[in-house]
């Protein structure tokens, strides 16, 4: 970390801070230019809180040389981690995964016939909301733990591990107990305490970007996970918030050469949160296969227009199939294969 | 709401169209020009989905007439919402309150000396944190519940109600005990499950706009809580994320008015958070007064270099008095006074 | 368009709002709900201003159902627009473009050296920057006219036709004379008067979505051109602005398929000025070749580290062969090839 | 500035860009850590490229140290900016200035009327658009000279000096000759050759925020003008874009006290375009004043529902008059004054 003090510092002062910091355990390398005046810090500075820095009315600008997290980072664990899932890996150089369903799962008999018509159609998973974050307390909030025993009975029949988005702790042992991979949703990106809990079991976890939240908060809120000892992270882009309204979010596929570089974890795309509209899964599902992702997750549903929730980004089988056909074709650009 | 189907529609997928709905209980009134065909649907849509009608092969637009909230609209409820915590009001047209205190508790003989400070300086309530969101988990995360015990302590030393963040509804039982206003951070205003437990209770609530949420959305957030028989919900605007890098957010002042119109809720601003630097604080209280702002919380720190969190926007205990003494003046703009 | 007017609407206010847009020669169909009362306006509204409307106090809503474009709307103009460039076609469901070369011409060796490279590696036109907009009044700003002419130069020596950008109509006749594709930067995407002034030639024109401009937007600054009589008109998207700090701009890649959907022009896609970093051009490009980009134009220096601008985002030429041979083997997934 | 070189860069690279910087006149501080390894360069670093530098594969951040802007720069400018409009003074500490008046000119009569109107009601100045900037190449595009005739014609009836849009360097000389201080949109904001166009005039110009400009981005703009010699440089900030759909921008009040720190260049809020409605105008303006504005620039119009354009934001005479009223009460909190 790279301290710059103001030019114009009484003695004392730069005394006081270089104390303070030396007392904290680290070691200062003092450099003085003619317009500026840099301390550089050596030792471990992710416990340093930039903002109490700055608060220093002697102290300008403080630049981090080394990433704010340790365990994510590739620096340190070079080797890409791979999450086995059911006998089913995510990340590494070889497979692209795909997991299709319905935004959320409505009774057994509609996960079940969607279930088939997903694996039909070569998916490797089955996603399905059980408990919804819904924007509105008025709209279908998910059918709960009904809906997760529902997905449970569609993965018997096909065999598929199932992905489902836990909301609350409370229901973090009924998930352990019954779903393959737990979904960390956009909107708990930040919910600290759901990461600290799903970091204390081995589960896979899918962890979604926040609408808002910069790469670097992202891979942040992946090392609260690790930090826990889960190494199982699998981070999801769907899509920020941009001023654009056209799409429901604008989709970030730069992240996947960058998450590649900076992390060891996997990263897939969710192409049909990112757009809201069914008609640009195809394109960015293909877009995101070449530029390296390591999987797909695409909404699919067989009567979206009567679909309980987000219908409009909803894929019909028939159409998720061509789309995986073509994937299929895509991934050999990239040296891959899917499942 | 009005739905516009598209102008080449075969006159039986109209018809299932309009059984759809009426089966649905809405009454539809059909009107057809040249280049649209739109039905407007009459009764109580607000649980109605928009992206799943759009999902409708031959349905190109959905517009709401109708505001999605209904508890929260000033509508139906014209008058100003006041919520009384321990005997002061917010909300209403005569009282501004100021809420001040640390980012974080540090510990008992910090905030008892800092609660004192900021009572003297003209403080209405206490804030400070005890369970910290903090983007790195490396980070201090706060003192937990002995940190809600040191808050509890300065209550009784000054008699100022007290402000703390709850993170998990694990801890929602000792809020009710001890805190008078449970704040719902940012990171949480879409954390769904905990704004259905605190609307479980009577509590007040501050609920903190996200950081990239809308107004619309916000209010939605309010509305989690008031339908669950909460009726005492603050709002509190903290910045939105933008990409402008000399502010840490944009502060949001037209919410102020726009809030005032939309619901009958009360609405407070934190400056030191919507800007990270407490250069600007003064500036944009006095704004946020002058634009109608029931309240302002304040982060105030007698050693903010020393602080254990967010420092730099933190203003010292004299400035902090200044702020206030400043504030008091311009409440009379509006008609207005400090407590 | 539909007007919704305010459920309490005095008849006689009602009367007058119908006789003020017949008077501008729309026809009405009025058609009335319990809770809404909705005008529909049957005519060309494309010059209604929707902002002038809403101030009538009794107009609480405007809802377009057209689009606000004519002359680029795939509506209205089904086939594909095929722009020529000295027999390059861009557009249609054929070739994909690749267009290489410096930020900034630096001079004839330079500019002609780096032309020889692109070529080789397998481009088909030539880029070069001679008027540069520079957000310091310190930085280089170009070349000038001394550019245009090395560029020229450079063109006779390797066949290439060259893109340029023109910042100012001053240069018009000069970009006219001797340059193939005049861009139009990001920045000037609403500097309408320029717009209007490359609309009154025939030379194709290249232009960059603004920083922080929607589709619809951009499509309605393709309109000025259009509107002009000058049908050539490319579009090409490099990056918006959003908080993300990694990355210089967010590479929107789904405007591909929409423009495709809404309009009949001819998109390419800048990875270099998107991403602002050479490491991520490669993956970006094969992701837009694969959404069905026209053509993609990537910066490309021999020695990045002494560009006189940008460098940072420019690929070595040994590198930028390799992105074009993946480009052309991806190419074939979306059955089309590489010039 | 600091650039951070990569710990395990080869002597012989080092030397290199020690070499390479030196040769441009740099003297160079060379610093190691144990992760770390720094050079501060010594001398003037506003023309130095950041993003060439960081293609040098051996450097891996660079921190400017200085701003990058010298003559807008508080620092070596430290009285404030007082730009003198035909004796009003814009700027310093004592007046605030209003500006009044339509989005267009509509013609003789209509300015004329609405000129007395805001005269009466306090104003100082006159505004009305003749070259309009509009997204559509079918809306109303503004009188041209003819409206600077009708503006001047009306300057001659109260006595106020006018503010009009110049959009063109081709419309300058006649701006010069008419107008008393010369607008640059916010979509001309980077429009370096318009700016260098008016630098070189002695008018005073009034630089408006880009809509999705960053705080250094329009100082830098303002530099430019200031750098062909033009001091009278006037900032106006008019809402920022963002993801929030109730308002038709976010309006960043920081924005005041931050160019009062950074600059000595005086700052006007314009709270009607900012917000797009004039419900939300009176409250914006009060806001402005108490945290530190110059000025404000406010659209007034008497019959807003048939203005030619941007009616929705615009307020009635008596509505801004009392605007004015409140507004100089507000004045006194920050013990200034109204004109």
């Amino acid at each position: 970390m790279i301290i710059t003090v103001k030019a114009n510092i009484p003695e004392k002062e730069l005394e006081r801070i270089k104390r303070q910091f030396e007392e904290q355990g680290f070691q200062i390398n003092d450099s003085c230019g003619a317009n500026y005046h840099i301390l550089g810090l050596i030792g471990d500075t992710t416990t340093l809180d930039e903002k109490s820095i700055l608060a220093d009315p002697y102290i300008s600008q403080v630049t981090r040389i080394a990433v704010p997290y340790k365990q994510a980072s590739r620096q340190f664990h070079p080797e890409d981690t791979i999450v086995d899932v059911n006998g089913i890996k995510i990340g590494g150089k070889e497979k692209i995964v795909i997991i299709g369903g319905p935004c959320s799962v409505e009774g057994q008999e509609q996960i079940s016939r969607i279930a088939k018509e997903v694996k039909e159609a070569g998916a490797d998973m089955l996603r399905g909301g059980a408990y919804k974050p819904r924007t509105s307390p008025y709209a279908f909030q998910g059918l709960g733990f009904a809906g997760i025993m529902n997905l449970e009975q569609a993965k018997k029949e096909t065999g598929m591990p199932i992905v489902s988005e836990l909301m609350d702790s409370e229901q973090l042992e009924e998930f352990v107990e019954h779903v393959d991979i737990i979904q960390i949703g956009a909107r708990n990106m930040q919910n600290f305490s759901l990461l600290k809990a799903v970091g204390k079991t081995k589960k896979p976890v899918l962890l979604k970007r926040g609408l808002a939240n910069t790469i670097e908060e992202w891979i942040m809120s992946a090392e609260y996970i690790l930090a826990q000892g889960n190494p199982n992270v699998i981070l999801c882009e769907r899509g920020i918030r941009t001023f654009e309204k056209y799409t429901r979010n604008t989709l970030d596929l730069s992240v996947i050469p960058i998450i590649k570089e900076k992390t060891h974890l996997p990263i897939i795309i969710d192409p049909s949160h990112a757009t809201g509209d069914w008609k640009l899964v195809e394109a960015m599902s293909l877009a995101a296969v070449v530029a390296g992702a390591d999987g797909l997750m695409i909404e699919v549903h067989d009567h979206p227009e009567c679909a309980w929730s987000d219908g409009a980004q909803s894929v019909k089988p028939k159409r998720f199939k061509e789309i995986i056909e073509k994937c299929r074709k895509a991934a050999k650009i990239v040296e891959r294969e899917l499942g």
